[in-house]
């Protein structure tokens, strides 16, 4: 078995994105995050991406605005940041208070500096396999993960567990492509499939996305499988000092020993988001000044 | 086996809306056909979509372009449809010449006027389940011709052969749905899909669009499973007047014994096209009297 060290092919695209931003003349990527109160959480989040916008030689910018922020607010604060040349990327930190629309605070950004892919036309464009469109971070973290583990799809069987809209449709939108890098047959499975055992030991590449605490078993892997844990969850340890430790929706201690290639939790997916977010970031900056 | 018969269940719907619209006040729903060049196929399309929509009681109006229309020029036919309050859905007749970008034509048609679903938003909002958006008329007549002849998905497994944009992936993306009349297993298999029949015989409903002339055969059916035959291909036939005849993409004097329910070819999936195109231009109407 071979880990799928998510912590070092990030920090190899980090370093990546830094040597290009530094072979650019002039004007520099921005990303600008809109904060919305001070979840903590959502303020540890930002800060990391901050820091690692900085790192790379991005220029990070940071809106806070109150958790009673009105919807009229936020909307104008987001359309001052569509309209401002100067702004390469917008990411706005989820949560946001109950009052708000999400998805239509998602729809009022740009598409063009959508970098978090969130945006209905940038879902749309991964059906029509436009590149020009941003696939949001997690989907293209895991295809990248899997592209720098040298797994082929190409006719594989990519069994994907959870159809959410923010990983499960899109990784397997990405992975039945027509292209080179992809061509997977792909089934999605959710808690409604029927044998769910049945389906996802045919998989050749298993993706894991459903928010259960080691729901996937080694009962339901075929041997040598390519095993991609994208859930993080917080399961009670009395044993740590927090009282809690994170675990995948992989049993990591049973699956691990019959997959060819396995994600960690933490260490997996988890750290990619952040560098794909840089990647569409640097993305929009060339799409705005062609 | 029983027959899914596409031309009464559209006729039905034909009718349903023609008695919908019968009981409008007021203004009545138009949809414009544009149609560039003379295609004698086009013509033939275009005519009969525009004879369904008089017979429903709307306002068809016909825009017809020449072969050698300038992108500008039908980009400025399209924008001036798109500002009238008095047109509420925009069909534009495929295919269109070579020198027109037909993606971006698409896209041009304000997504709350495209009633063939083919803009990138109103891809998305498949994904999304957003309800607001226009889904395409082949894969929406898939999923009503599935409701109507009460065949259950939740929890079944829908196998579709064929990823194509206008076809594959969206009735894909509805099967999946969390949704009462959805909630299918999904897998989505292709020209690249390794031991094929191994896929295919796992459906319980087997969607077939890949455009290959009776390529699906017995041995690659579960018995019992739900067959719907997208597919419209000619082959040569000499014994007929025409020189060829229609078949699917499914065998079906070897594939109709064994299946519980399957759509002719003619007569099954193609009928429902302009009853879903109806339905849209109707759906567009209401949105915009909101």
């Amino acid at each position: 078995m071979e880990l799928i060290n998510g912590n070092e092919i990030a920090t190899a695209i980090v370093a990546e994105l830094k040597e290009e931003v530094s072979q650019l003349k002039g004007e520099s990527p921005c990303i600008t995050f809109i904060r919305v109160g001070e979840d903590p959480a959502s303020v540890s989040y930002v800060n990391k991406k901050n820091k690692i916008a900085a790192e790379i030689g991005m220029i990070p910018k940071l809106e806070l605005l109150p958790l009673d922020v009105s919807q009229a607010d936020l909307f104008a604060k987001i359309d001052a940041l569509n309209a401002d040349p100067s702004v390469h990327g917008i990411l706005i930190q989820a949560p946001l208070p109950s009052h708000i629309d999400e998805v239509e605070t998602f729809r009022r950004v740009s598409p063009q500096k959508d970098v978090d892919g969130f945006h209905t036309e940038n879902i749309g464009k991964i059906c029509q396999e436009d590149e020009t469109g941003f696939v949001a971070c997690t989907p293209a973290g895991i295809m990248e993960l899997l592209s720098r583990s040298s797994v082929p799809l190409n006719g594989k069987h990519v069994v994907v567990l959870g159809r959410s809209l923010i990983v499960g449709k899109p990784v397997a939108l990405l992975a039945m492509q027509k292209q080179s890098w992809a061509n997977a047959t792909v089934t999605v499975c959710h808690s409604r499939t029927a044998d769910l055992p049945s389906i996802t030991k045919q998989a050749d590449v298993l993706i894991a996305a459903i928010g259960k605490p080691e729901f996937v078993t080694k009962g339901m892997v075929k041997p040598g499988a390519v095993i991609i844990d994208v859930g993080i969850n917080r399961v009670e340890d009395s044993s740590r000092k927090s009282g809690y430790r994170l675990v995948g929706d992989v049993n990591f201690a049973e699956v691990s020993p019959i997959a060819s290639q396995i994600t960690p939790v933490p260490g997996g997916v988890g750290p990619m988001t952040v560098a794909m977010l840089m990647k569409n970031t640097l993305k929009a900056f060339k799409l705005a000044q062609n």
